[in-house]
């Protein structure tokens, strides 16, 4: 009998969700044991293997997910706000670990995160990649370290389909800035330049969103100071790297008190 | 008897003026033979290498710009708008090149400039640098070549103390992908994203700028498809690039006839 | 009836191959007709998308190479110097297209190419992509407009599995560099640098190797002048390019004269 | 009566010694007191300010280390070898810090600065930029944090007249990469690729160097790995970075024990 970690994938027809099965199926630790599309989808009966035009895997597509979640130690879940506060309250019914990878949520949508939080184990991040969370850890030193006399700017790029700037990693890595010199991101924060911008105000924090191609995700946090200059920089070329973090999280989970984490525990930095 | 050509440089107690000076005091080619400031300001009457904290090299610094003219074969202004249509009447007069480096020049600006084309020569460039007008070649080459599965981005980087963005050499490679593309810039011009922004627009030309430290002025023109990218890129480290730039076309006006050029004339690009 | 061009792939079980595989059945231009692999290799005789480890497609691979090529209109092959060779002959029989990625081919080797092209059409290319093809054009018209003053590096970073330094394209690159200068690679090649190294000698052009992590494949070109710098750069993310760039080609060869040709003929750059 | 630090600079009329003179001037803690100049150098006995091609400052370049030093309060000196070992016993004889910039001394070299060390405080560094010293930190931080899984690159450019390859910083920023993952450098070195390398060797520190134009210094540590890379990266745009590091450390070294230091310990990282 094997002691691999069993693990159900939310939205499992999605880009994220089909890259994140294919993670499982090839981990050593962690094995698929269930599906979860929406009632109504294409894919709810069929083998998650044929649906993604493969071989068959032995794991059928289901809408219910309370039940999948019943037969598992963790779910990876990579869909919307509202699906992910609803799939919240099932996983602490069945005591798995919920690792969380859903972006865009609010202040108040993640405080409805709460109450699932104090029966099982949350582990929530805007971005689940080691290099990325070790660039938030560097981030804070370095803008602790250095003074005003050195700008500080987010540079980010992503691919064309992308709606929002700056992206959240963006901002992830600007409230780390802010963090590391004592100040509020919002107070200080400085997007959108275009037009008569008038000189860079000293302190602030600038952000610039490029966008083209297929580009994954790139990030630049750029300390420019008379005569020399700082770049911490991430380059992300393949979303499984966002996957391999998921499922690290589900594994890191296994044992842990109930309550909200994030990447910078699961990884130790 | 000397056959350098004779230089007046105005604005001369300005950083690119005293840049101006010295490029042409270090040229083997070009003497300088003029030094123009406003009327009242310190400098006026004052040996030009004393002004600037060094020896003497005997050239008194004047507010009278039209005697200084008539000594030299070409001026040499980075200015600001006002001035510079002033001179070109004073140099036209005088029939000397008049080499513009101004920036921020209106469209009606730029035509007050015409009436002095017909007498005199006229150099004019937002950016006087050799790479970058090589770059903006390059810019419009490869934006013919390539269809619209490429993105185009222009990304800038300048000093804090800038005060508008994009930079206007951002705006001229921008105009030059246009070009290339057969499309009016001002129809796919995509600056200051920010927020809820939607889906990059296929054919969109965006553009972001950089500001920090003491950057002289970068320049990107990146073309990202799905799985490559191409990117076009321009450093400049020392402004004394512009002010070689400068000189080499006041070399090059001589013997023109007059009307107006550019740098693309001057390296015959 | 089906008037998609039926293409051949070699080598079918390797990476590139099963890359090309997927390249053609996605394609709306070309069809796949025939998989060729090695007598003895596992997959002889299975349907290729079964070994691929998908559904079947009705297409079973072969080792007789002859059979496979007499029923298509191209093959495309990203093998090694004595199996191109081989193929380029049973091609010709066939009057098939041959298109060749296949890398490290000798002046010999390539020379053994010359009987084939008498009798069908060859397209040969070290990188089959259009940006990096486009740089090549670019690097040359670029070398040709700069004198001396400018320094020319080309700086390339590959996966940890590459054994050779600098690349294929890298060298590509430095050739259309040296010929812009109208001087010989070999007689201003410097790559290696490392220890005492003297002053880099005027005219050079110099090589660096950077290898690490998965990175498909990076090409910069440096020219540093005092100042100032330009860079082309590519930056190839998905190795699909390189399929879409070989059936370009394959489709592109219907109805040339016998010959070889290259990339730069198939682009029309 | 002033309270400013008082410093002689050494190898006065280099271009860094001219570089330090400046910074001191310009200093609103320090103060210049001393130029020292080999003997038979034109510039002894001459005026600084004036030899230096400007006006007057009121020090005479002398030869006369000795009675330089004792007239200060420090000694900076970035000049060669031999030269910083006879200066290290004549700043321990006048008990003054001696802020040590020069490059390439060996082993044996630095053991001779050991007895000065005993009397006077030493500050001695391979660069003296808050940038690149805080880059040292990272890099052994990041080095410790990640494993083999990433390969570590250092990538440097510099000018061309540089003689040694790779840079002295690059070898500081692999000696810290090295001691984050508690192996020796000499052991997982790797430079100069060039020809059939074979596959990366897991575990090794690579080194590229660029050599072009009048890039004043800039390095990357690269860690790449399956589909991310993080990059550290420093730009020197500008030498009186280097010579604004060495004021300080001068100015740091008052009211310290007799010892040798670093910048770390001087920038308090």
């Amino acid at each position: 009998m094997s002691d691999k970690t069993g693990i159900v994938i939310t939205g499992a027809s999605g880009r994220m969700g089909q890259m994140l099965i294919k993670t499982v199926l090839e981990s050593d630790k962690a094995k698929l044991v269930g599906c979860v599309e929406r009632a109504g989808h294409d894919w709810v009966g069929q083998d998650i293997g044929v649906a993604m035009g493969g071989a068959a895997v032995g794991v059928t597509v289901t809408d219910d997910a309370l039940e999948a979640f019943s037969k598992a130690q963790a779910v990876i879940d990579f869909t919307a706000p509202a699906a992910t506060i609803a799939f919240s309250k099932l996983a602490a019914q069945a005591r798995v670990t919920h690792v969380i990878g859903t972006t865009g949520m609010t202040e108040n949508e993640i405080a409805q995160l709460e109450p699932a939080a104090r029966h099982a184990v949350i582990v929530r991040a805007g971005n689940m990649s080691l290099g990325v969370n070790l660039l938030v850890q560097l981030t804070k030193k370095v803008a602790a370290a250095l003074d005003e006399d050195f700008d500080i700017e987010v540079i980010e790029a992503h691919h064309h389909h992308k709606v929002d700037a700056p992206s959240g990693t963006a901002l992830m890595l600007g409230e780390a800035a802010a963090e590391g010199r004592g100040v509020k991101l919002a107070d200080v924060r400085d997007s959108g330049r275009d037009g008569i911008t008038g000189a860079r105000k000293r302190g602030d924090i600038g952000f610039t969103a490029i966008r083209g191609g297929d580009i994954v995700g790139e990030h630049d946090v750029l300390f420019a100071a008379a005569g020399e200059r700082i770049v911490l920089r991430h380059m992300a070329t393949d979303r499984a790297i966002f996957a391999r973090g998921a499922v690290k999280a589900a594994l890191w989970g296994q044992g842990q008190k109930p309550g909200e984490y994030d990447m910078i525990d699961v990884l130790g930095l």
